[in-house]
């Protein structure tokens, strides 16, 4: 947690408003709050759907408290006035706004280009949405699952003779939120340096001595995980041809995959044929390499299912923690296929500071995944538990200069509006 | 392609010394390059290893094409005195220094803090790598397959019955570049904006009066993944039981996952009960919720697999196109299971401009994926193809004001030294 001496994050001193809700858009601005950027994260009066999913206790969604860290929240209800008023006065005050709603949803909850442009002209806009704002799907909805199979990902996952596997990880939205993420401070770079938005862009048009304009950042779920085929992608590029499906065999090195121990799998990984005889030395079959049949990778593949049968054989006499040991004394890459209990139990996972026990007054300690990328100078850190539903919405609107009174009105629970079922983009993928 | 009247982009003027190779480093530094920084790709006399990987045209390899965009290449012989004092040259010229080796051997090369430290304060260093540079696996090679099984993503995948599945696509790698690129650009606003580095940073070690000092940035392809677990760790936090494998289906909505269409799959993602009762009407099942034991989700998941059977009963009676019109016309989200040739052929991936056709000289058009985020003020773009080998050595070292003699000198090969073998780390994973 904070506390005197704590540096401040990379991202201090910039404010980031948040429209968004359960998983992309709530990820882009905690990989922000990490950071050190103030998020403001402004729920209706129902709160954000991921307060009610996963397992709740003491009141607190687990799921919630892990992509919510960081952030304060302010109860709005945008779907009246004040609400929306309150909305752009936080704008005038901001860095950055983060949405991800449906194409046009911002607009016509009366925040279109031309009124962000009024209110802030340095405002930086990101959406995460699932297809982009142009083109023939782009008001469709979209979720994580629909992503992957829309995008190449799942057709490149799964067993050969299997049907397209998704990955189990929620892999479109959070990539989309990473990429939104990344977008969003090479656009506050851009202010800062002054390379500023082009003629293209949303600044620059109307008012000419402006010297830090903001502009827009867009991803999607769908562009973010087309980016992501890597090999798939280039080798249909240049050969026209779709890769084949291979499960957890490479595509092309042999052998290299899951291999069955006593009691588990182990995945070994050798990059070229160095490896490949360190792998088959230390199992005891450096000898086949003498053999024709499987002196090259060429020739190993056409046998690719004897030579597992043979590692096989040999790797289930002993258990997965005897190999993993011996294979890294070999100098082969290798390890053990873990679940999370075995993940966050790891010694190198604890090391490396991968499971943070975050207190939340009222609810325990939470635990949670720490920080994947390290900064030495300006650290992230949990600056603030996940927030109560509304629990900042006072403290923030009198940092707008808002009176007691005017607060009081805003905070009392307002019924939602019909129109309410007809603006709201449904619920983003869960899980 | 660049040209007159082209908007720079956001990371204009920024230079970034790049010693990656193959794919987590080289994805890192593609993505700030797309963003207009000036990336000057250091390589041996053999080159990155991904100019051989995958299919050659033209003596291009498109993969090593399509990951290395915007970058100028520049060969030096780093196990050489005159190579790494060009080295100390370039780091004193540039922003950020990003690596992918194993840790320590940027040190042994005569890198370490300290001399870092007297290059250049303002330098941000940033190391993309296994396992992090502590705990006890820091010192052993990773790779995509490697990180996959040990971050608990590939537990998280694949058919209840079946093995762990990784993904197909290297997503430990790209999701380590990519955290890498937002760490860069999240210590280059710190260092701009002043926010600056703390007692434990590289930097305000030594000189005091350092206004803007540089720091390090860490990934690692371990990391990386594990911040993706999502559900499946916030899950094993609060209950302490790892989630079951589950396949395509949703571990708790019902019916959700792939149906079986005429002619190939659908993917369909109802995430709310209203959504399951547009699904179902569309597909003539709607009755089915008047029965007890369909009526709720908690019911339908009891009978997961007999609703699966009844909705691919009717789905096979038509073909993809037919459902997805129909599915969509309902309102009901869903998408059809596409491989990289229809991908690349989808209306909404062209309208995205998510392929790209890029000029090689030399080599034809080689086509590419486009950018997954979107700026609309400083967009990225193509400022050039993916350089030759060493196709900018000469440029380069005369901006730093060498002369020609002393770049004729740096530009011979040198033979490798015994040493090489010894200090190189081993290949990353190439897909």
């Amino acid at each position: 947690m904070t506390g005197p001496g704590r540096p401040p994050g990379a991202l201090a001193g910039v404010r980031v408003i948040d429209l968004t809700r359960v998983l992309a858009g709530p990820f882009c601005t905690q990989l922000l709050a990490d950071m050190g950027a103030d998020v403001v994260k402004i729920e209706g009066p129902d709160g954000d759907l991921m307060r009610r999913t996963g397992t709740v206790r003491e009141g607190l969604s687990w799921y919630f408290a892990q992509f919510n860290r960081n952030k304060r929240s302010v109860v709005l209800d945008l779907y009246g006035d004040p609400g929306r008023a309150a909305l752009a006065d936080l704008l005038r005050s901001a860095d950055v706004l983060v949405e991800n709603f449906r194409p046009g949803v911002l607009a016509r909850m009366g925040f279109g280009p031309d009124r962000i442009e009024a209110l802030n002209p340095r405002l930086i806009v990101a959406s995460v949405n699932g297809y982009g704002s142009t083109g023939p799907y782009a008001e469709r909805p979209s979720f994580d699952f629909i992503a992957q199979a829309m995008s190449g990902f799942m057709a490149a996952s799964g067993a050969p003779d299997g049907e397209p596997m998704r990955s189990g990880p929620p892999i479109g939205d959070l990539v989309a939120g990473l990429y939104a993420a990344f977008g969003v401070v090479c656009a506050l770079h851009a202010r800062g340096s002054g390379t500023g938005a082009g003629a293209d862009g949303k600044a620059g048009t109307e008012s000419g001595t402006r010297a830090d304009p903001g502009q827009y950042v867009e991803t999607s779920l769908m562009a973010g995980l087309v980016s992501m085929l890597a090999y798939a992608s280039a080798e249909y590029f240049a050969t026209g041809r779709p890769l084949a499906r291979s499960g957890n065999d490479h595509p092309i090195a042999t052998p290299y995959g899951l291999f069955e121990a006593s009691d588990g799998h182990i995945a070994v990984a050798p990059p070229d044929e160095a490896y490949v005889r360190r792998f088959l030395r230390v199992i005891g079959l450096e000898a086949l390499l003498d053999r024709p049949e499987y002196a090259t990778n060429e020739a190993r593949r056409e046998r690719r299912r004897e030579l597992a049968d043979a590692i096989n054989e040999r790797t289930r006499t002993q258990s997965v923690d005897w190999w993993i040991e011996r294979l890294n004394e070999g100098g082969c890459p290798c390890g053990r296929v873990m679940d999370a209990s075995e993940v966050f139990s790891d010694p190198q996972v604890l090391a490396q500071d991968l499971v943070l026990d975050v207190p939340h007054p009222g609810a325990g300690s939470v635990r949670t995944t720490g920080f994947p990328v390290k900064l030495s100078g300006t650290p992230c850190a949990v600056f603030r538990p996940a927030p109560r539903l509304g629990e900042h919405t006072g403290e923030v609107l009198a940092e707008l200069g808002y009176g007691p009174e005017r607060i009081a009105a805003l905070a009392a629970p307002a019924p939602r509006a019909a129109q309410a079922a007809r603006d709201a983009p449904p619920a983003p993928e869960t899980g």
